[in-house]
């Protein structure tokens, strides 16, 4: 089995997953992998990322015995990727591994940026925000999130899983250059989930609304208590960890 | 006169300046002004930024007598810009203003990453680089470039300047994130000397030349002495400053 990582900017994607409508990452990577081994191989990555969503790195798993050394298949593969689709590491790990169900940890950051137009600069990978948020309220909310929680709630419509239960490990929110980032790390995310959560915080901070409202959307269940989903450009899956 | 500050990402552009192949930011901007006031209007901009080359905040000058208050054009503007071109700001200034021939500094900052493979998220405003460079040894070899010298061999052909001389304020090299910047000011550049200058830092902090190539290439004006003219992707115009 191959852990393959690989990095991609969303933006001209509709997301990870293969679909009918519109060019996904997966298909250009299996095309890839096509092109490389002549043979048919199917990619399982950690989780889906959403159309515009970007990945510093995802990773993906897949059955291959072919010649090329595993650890140096992602050069190989770059060779045929697009500038905007890349693998940055490649190893051969035992046959039980899956990049979906071994995953344990995953990591998503949102960036903002704060100015009264749009930054062309910035614009690509982050959201811009016309009020300066305070920083000090975002964090003090953000504690309320941490832990084993149903994050029912936090979760857009159109969405089936088993559980709405998931367990937040830390949230750091800090700035880096012109950008605010939103920094979540859990072992695993409901549909929008991280872009719900940093659109909550973000009007915290804007005194928009209160802490209140994180609270009593835990308690209910009710997605309306809390800020509307933020745009799938500012979010990108930082990493995903393992055993 | 009007006082105007630009933001692009110039990966779409020929460059600054108006060309018959391609499509450049000065066509932009003054189709944009031609639709908000309906005439004609000509944009001299602080310098002309090459194709490919970002402007964090390049500076442009018009006549503008129409009813649009100077301190708001800029978000008028911005309402027919396309995104990757912006208004950051607007003023009314003296006649006299003239954005190219007034411009007293103008700062540029070039940026790189180091990694094995191309990153997708910061291929768009970087250039990669496999080895990296003793920043140390780069900042002590800029040092040689600081005053007033005679640049001609940090110029690429096909400029027709009266002169090739210029004087360089500041050079900083630094680590900002994931990226390598080198930022120098000057009260003016000649053609590919920033790239030029950036270049020839990188391969001295990369042990594949000595500071003693800086010493030769000013004495001697010989281009020959110095790196290639690195990638325009990763050059952006910072700031330019008037009296």
């Amino acid at each position: 089995m191959i852990k393959l990582t690989l990095s991609y900017d969303g933006t001209n994607y509709c997301g990870w997953q293969k679909q009918k409508n519109g060019v996904s990452v997966q298909e250009i990577v299996e095309k890839a992998l096509k092109e490389l081994t002549g043979k048919e191989i199917s990619v399982v990555a950690s989780g889906r990322t959403d159309a515009g969503v970007h990945a510093e790195a995802q990773v993906v798993s897949f059955e291959y015995d072919g010649n090329i050394p595993p650890d140096r298949l992602y050069l190989a593969l770059n060779t045929i990727l697009p500038n905007d689709v890349k693998s940055i590491s490649s190893k051969e790990v035992e046959d039980s591994f899956n990049a979906r169900k071994s995953a344990k940890k995953k990591t998503y950051v949102y960036s903002f940026y704060v100015s009264k137009t749009i930054l062309p600069l910035l614009e690509r990978y982050a959201t811009l925000v016309k009020e300066k948020p305070d920083l000090d309220l975002m964090k003090k909310a953000s504690k309320l999130l941490i832990g084993k929680h149903d994050f029912s709630a936090f979760c857009s419509v159109g969405s089936s899983v088993k559980t709405t239960t998931r367990t937040i490990y830390s949230i750091d929110v800090f700035e880096e250059g012109n950008l605010i980032k939103v920094c979540v790390c859990g072992n695993g995310f409901l549909y929008n989930m991280v872009r719900i959560i940093a659109g909550t915080l973000l009007e915290i901070g804007q005194k928009k609304r209160t802490e209140e409202s994180i609270v009593k959307a835990l308690e209910s269940g009710k997605r309306e208590l809390l800020a509307k989903t933020l745009p799938a450009k500012g979010l990108s899956l930082k990493s995903v960890e393992y055993r």
